[in-house]
């Protein structure tokens, strides 16, 4: 059977290089980079290798970069982290409506702390508006954090402009850049934010590989107390192998980075383009331009996504109806609801994310797979047996 | 140059069959276990099979199990997350006084939120006393944690009997287990603990695995917050590889586990019986009987730990003079200070883990090399100097 795999917002594969870059670590270079004999200096240098690699990536200096487990892991650092370090300064943070959960979680958690969240909307493009960011900035506000890029409906956050508010009133501002980051150009610099969060399973790099960029003289809480590694920021020992992993993404996604874009937008657009022109009632969600270039996400009335999903699936598709943290959950969209979009609406909900394997005829297989089974979804609904009988109904 | 690893409590190398087990996660097998599509399908059908052959190796269930990164994340997750979960029944926990740091450091934040946190003392052989414990529990008692048994030193705690006492009283009982999971015989119901921690890299499993058993209907509150991921209790994309490296190990360690203890032991008694007889002042630290199969620690009177381990490494031997998570800090161990040893003392520690690639010739070899080694260091030492002048120097 065929098999086409859009869904590398949920995880893209490992590439051959990164895995033979870590095999190494799997076997002979096994030592704990801590220890101070020849068995832990090959892993020591190794990690110090990836650590410069992965600070290349985002235009950060190598002892800023922090290794974690994940980008949740990254968030919840950064949001607890940054929001408890400053005690004497206040207890309240902004977020974007459309954060991940990791990073709208841990907000929560911080609410049972003591602390108050706001929340800012976002256009139905999923844009937030750095004047809203600014109105919801308060003289006790310790933290602001706004994601770089949506990865269930692609938006690119306008990041540059909020960070020049938040600079200007000295407030921490933290970036989830997950979706972005070995994906499209970041550079902390530029951005001008004080905290990043990275994940290597998001750019062909191993999963249990993730990284907390935070600039030099910003004070942050540990979330993993425990023994002096990554300077003391971060216990624990440290996963050689998923790191060097980490870093040799890192390098071949910076050397790479415009051959991929090249090559994931035509289809992304082909896709955005001829989908709602062979279905009916096909709403294109997230920026019409400003988006991640693998991206194309789309809510299809009349149906439920995770019906879609196991019938697309059944044809050797993988696509999500959302983010994978919570697919199996089973409720509409916090982004898709915070776009304006009906839960009806955002029940239909499927999410195609292109990697480097998309070819043209993976793009072939779905426009011609999918109306029939989207019509016969259509057929078994109640509600499009009431909308067609209305006379409103297409087809 | 004969090279001999006797850190084993640093990190364990990577059993091949572990490898092996790995090793098609890492390449055809990427998916995200979240993933509803066929994808996601192989993924999770490992996390399930990893997640009972780590509930078989500690006689817990599936559902109690919650993979995490590492054992540090364990700790951290057990003691914040146990303590933070009781708000109304009080701010005071229990610890020894040589819990690992991921336990004490975790303990010394939770005082930043206004906990107290009380250190429990132990004896000359590392021993916590269980009437000890009781007498530290207050009525705002929600918390004791007490290693199984510490890495540094060796001696195996009797956690069966502080159990009889926070069951008798309801209070929420965590034991680190990081050093004794997969090593010896770990049973969660016999012990009567209600959280445990455990690490894979510990028992020839992957870097970047570990687990937290959580007795069914103890309230804990996340450390990790974000997706639905391990029951909605540790958000964050699973590291498949590792879990399933876990899992191989957690079953390979419960199937061999007699072997290993057969196997270790001897050599342990060996070097504990003739290293202190071939070298004066040699202090054997731990408890003499009560010991993890792999450990040998010493202290050697008049040598700094860590140039003993220089030059022991440049003879192609690993060891290392405490914890690897705080090799690097070069301070008198707090779990040395705890038995009662002088900072002087407790500099000299130097400590030998044996491990399933530890032969007899090694040892020979250890116990060839050592003794002219301390001989060259206390020629430069001072402090030896004046002893042997006082006319109390051996040799």
């Amino acid at each position: 059977m065929t098999r086409v795999y859009l869904d590398n917002a949920a995880t893209t594969p490992l590439l051959p290089e990164v895995r033979e870059a870590m095999l190494p670590y799997l076997g002979e270079i096994f030592g704990n980079p801590s220890s101070l004999h020849d068995w832990g200096d090959g892993a020591r240098e190794a990690l110090d290798e990836a650590r410069a690699r992965v600070a290349g990536l985002i235009g950060g200096s190598p002892e800023e970069i922090i290794f974690t487990s994940c980008g949740t892991e990254s968030n919840n650092f950064a949001v607890k982290g940054l929001a408890m370090a400053q005690p004497a300064r206040g207890k309240h943070v902004v977020v974007s409506a459309i954060e991940h959960f990791s990073v709208l979680h841990s907000a929560r958690t911080l609410e049972k702390w003591g602390f108050q969240v706001s929340e800012v909307p976002v256009d139905k493009y999923g844009l937030v508006d750095p004047a809203a960011v600014k109105k919801a900035i308060r003289p006790d506000t310790v933290l602001v954090s706004v994601m770089h890029a949506n990865g269930e409906i692609g938006t690119i956050e306008p990041v540059k402009e909020i960070a020049r508010i938040t600079r200007e009133l000295k407030i921490p501002f933290h970036t989830d850049a997950v979706a972005t980051a070995g994906t499209i150009p970041v550079d902390v610099k530029e951005l001008g934010v004080d905290a990043l969060s990275l994940a290597g399973s998001q750019f062909y790099g191993p999963k249990g590989s993730g990284a907390l960029w935070v600039k030099k003289g910003v004070r942050i809480m540990t979330l993993l107390d425990g023994g002096i590694q990554e300077g003391g920021r971060r216990g624990g020992t440290e996963n050689v192998p998923a790191i060097v992993g980490l870093g040799k993404a890192a390098e071949l996604a910076a050397a790479r980075m415009d051959a991929r874009i090249k090559q994931l937008t035509p289809l992304r657009d082909r896709l955005i383009r001829e989908l709602p022109a062979s279905i009916d009632h096909v709403i294109v969600t997230g920026h019409p331009r400003d988006r991640l270039p693998g991206n194309a996400s789309f809510c299809v009335e009349f149906i439920e996504g995770e019906s879609l999903l196991m019938l697309l699936n059944s044809r050797g598709i993988a696509v999500s109806s959302g983010s994978a943290c919570t697919s199996r959950a089973l409720k509409a969209s916090h982004v898709l609801l915070a776009l304006g979009l009906s839960h009806a609406i955002a029940q239909g909900s499927v999410l195609f994310t292109l990697g480097l394997e998309t070819a043209a005829a993976d793009i072939d297989y779905v426009l011609e797979n999918m109306p029939p089974i989207v019509d016969r979804l259509r057929q078994m609904s109640p509600l499009y047996a009431k909308f067609t009988k209305s006379g409103k109904g297409g087809k």
